[in-house]
């Protein structure tokens, strides 16, 4: 895929849905402020991140806050282009590229308004591989990239810019920006020259996106089944299969946080399931034990049509296949366990998945 | 007074005390900053408001936060400038004087250590005549002169910069980022010409700070009443004069509020008094009667002494005079009352105490 043009948004929003691991928000809201974008000013160059430029001068641009707000304070086109534009006299040099900070729901597609509306090119990469909830969660944090200047933006036209001691820091100052701001802001941040990008970006995560939505669509023409298709092309496995039973989930600290409980079908041994999430999905326990947690990825697919379902959508009686991952290997390794493993998130665990 | 050196800091911080209206932060504070900046950087030049350029650059340099935070987490010299230095690359022209956000307490001190730090003049005026809680209490709201772009500094080396749609939202943003940063950080915000400075100002405060101290200092000397020479010089009267016999005081969403409960002593009619703060006296209550509101000042001053005691120094047992002293009269404005009156602060009161 060299540019994402209006007939890729579909395939686009359907796959960043299943990397999004429930959270990320609503892909259809950034499908649709997508092809608005595109529409308006022209489909998006997207940049392979192995040609990226040394000296490209790249922002992340995203959506911050709580899915569940999201889905009742949309957003504007305007609003996205608002949060690069009051970082635009903190950077030494003009932007050169646009990038996403994850893979996963709206911030697959929030990228792309920008980088339509702002002229720049698109690059075909991510921060996370997958969509995690806080803003210093991404693999540039490992790599020693600052966060800030970070600016947010809201609807109503207020701006803050941090400048932050390092990201977690980015984090608190946003998170209460955000919170103030009615828990659903846009943020540019990260900027990061060519070679930074290179180094710490996961590459090709819009391709990917795009190649998980057309997967889906393919199967579910060839009434083959999509779940599958999903799980191979990712190389993970199918965790359990189940009616959704309960769904406990409350906005609190800027986050939608919640538990959602399962119940096997016939055609599972398990019995129940539960998941528990903070924006995304941390932990998946069958009959109480934990079978997949953070930073690998759990996602909760349509059982009939493959789409993902997300934590905000999670409703009583869907019949819902949940799906394991592997996440980038880096987040594996000890730094990236104490910015993403089941311990941040205060889940006495080793993380559960990715060895099996 | 023309200039503010080293021996002019103790009848400052005095005096400041008193317009501090129990609020405004530990004068002491901000005289040992002040004396502290004054002695490496030289005493600072005072301007008077009807001498300020039209085209003058002014820009406001506070603390921001609960006074009871203040007491224990001292800001250092550095912190202090770091504030103004951050917003410098949002002005079009370059700084040439430091004004006051509010007379009272520690904000009478802060601009003078930032005056000597940037080796600019200090204009001898401030933003409301007294202190108050909230960032967008200030005669410049008033006249439509804006709080952003305002920075927030905090001594770890976070900085935020905000750019809201009304000053409203200036506060809102501001003490979320200020309760992140430990309820106490300094700010820069107002930036205003000389014009809009000599519009919107109240005149003199800095000297009039100044010249309550020393009436203090001079009523103590003469063995003197020193409450009766700040109730003359005010064109107040004294409320109430009791002992301390209960102090409720919490820090709450950034600020110090609380009660405070005095019986009367010999000398007076009244029972007990009640003051009600928000950093600052809201209320004082004579026999379940309000006596004294916001807009105007309501101050405790040691009864022997005459220094004026903070909210957060009041102890059980503490004798103290309670006096009330009027507000400039733009406070008592339809808008002026808006944005400052009882009803603001929750109480469904009239203002009182002006018109006796």
């Amino acid at each position: 895929m060299r540019e994402i043009s209006l007939t890729d948004l579909d395939d686009l929003a359907c796959g960043a849905a299943v990397l999004g691991t429930g959270g990320g928000g609503d892909p259809h809201i950034g499908r649709l402020l997508a092809a608005s974008a595109v529409r308006e000013y022209g489909p998006v160059t997207l940049c392979p991140l192995d040609e990226l430029p040394r000296d490209a001068a790249v922002l992340q641009v995203a959506m911050m806050g709580a899915p569940t707000v999201m889905v009742e304070k949309l957003p504007s086109i305007d609003q996205v282009s608002k949060a690069a534009q009051a970082l635009s006299g903190y950077l030494s040099s003009g932007l050169t590229h646009i990038a996403c900070a994850e893979a996963g729901g709206v911030n697959s597609l929030i990228p792309v308004v920008a980088a339509a509306q702002l002229g720049l090119p698109l690059v075909d990469a991510d921060g996370m591989g997958r969509a995690f909830p806080e803003i210093q969660m991404v693999l540039p944090t490992l790599y020693g990239v600052r966060a800030t200047p970070m600016s947010i933006a809201d609807e109503k036209g207020n701006r803050v810019v941090l400048d932050a001691v390092d990201n977690h820091w980015a984090e608190r100052l946003a998170r209460s920006a955000t919170i103030d701001m009615g828990c659903s802001a846009m943020i540019a941040s990260y900027a990061m020259t060519g070679d930074q990008a290179r180094e710490s970006l996961v590459p090709g995560s819009l391709s990917l996106c795009a190649e998980l939505g057309e997967l889906v669509r393919r199967a579910r023409a060839a009434h083959t089944d999509p779940v599958d298709a999903v799980v191979t092309r990712l190389g993970g496995r199918r965790l359990f299969t189940g009616k959704v039973t309960d769904v406990e989930r409350r906005t609190t600290t800027g986050f939608a946080r919640g538990t959602a409980t399962l119940s096997g079908m016939d055609e599972d041994a398990g019995g129940e399931l539960v998941l528990r999430f903070q924006n995304e999905y941390l932990v998946a326990e069958i009959d109480g034990e934990a079978r997949a947690t953070v930073p690998d990825l759990i996602c909760t697919l349509d059982r009939e049509s493959g789409e993902a379902v997300t934590t905000e959508a999670l409703r009583f009686g869907q019949r819902v296949s949940v799906i394991y991952a592997p996440a980038d290997p880096r987040w594996h390794t000890e730094e990236g366990l104490a910015l993403a493993g089941p311990r941040y998130f205060g889940y006495d665990l080793d993380p559960v998945g990715a060895a099996r």
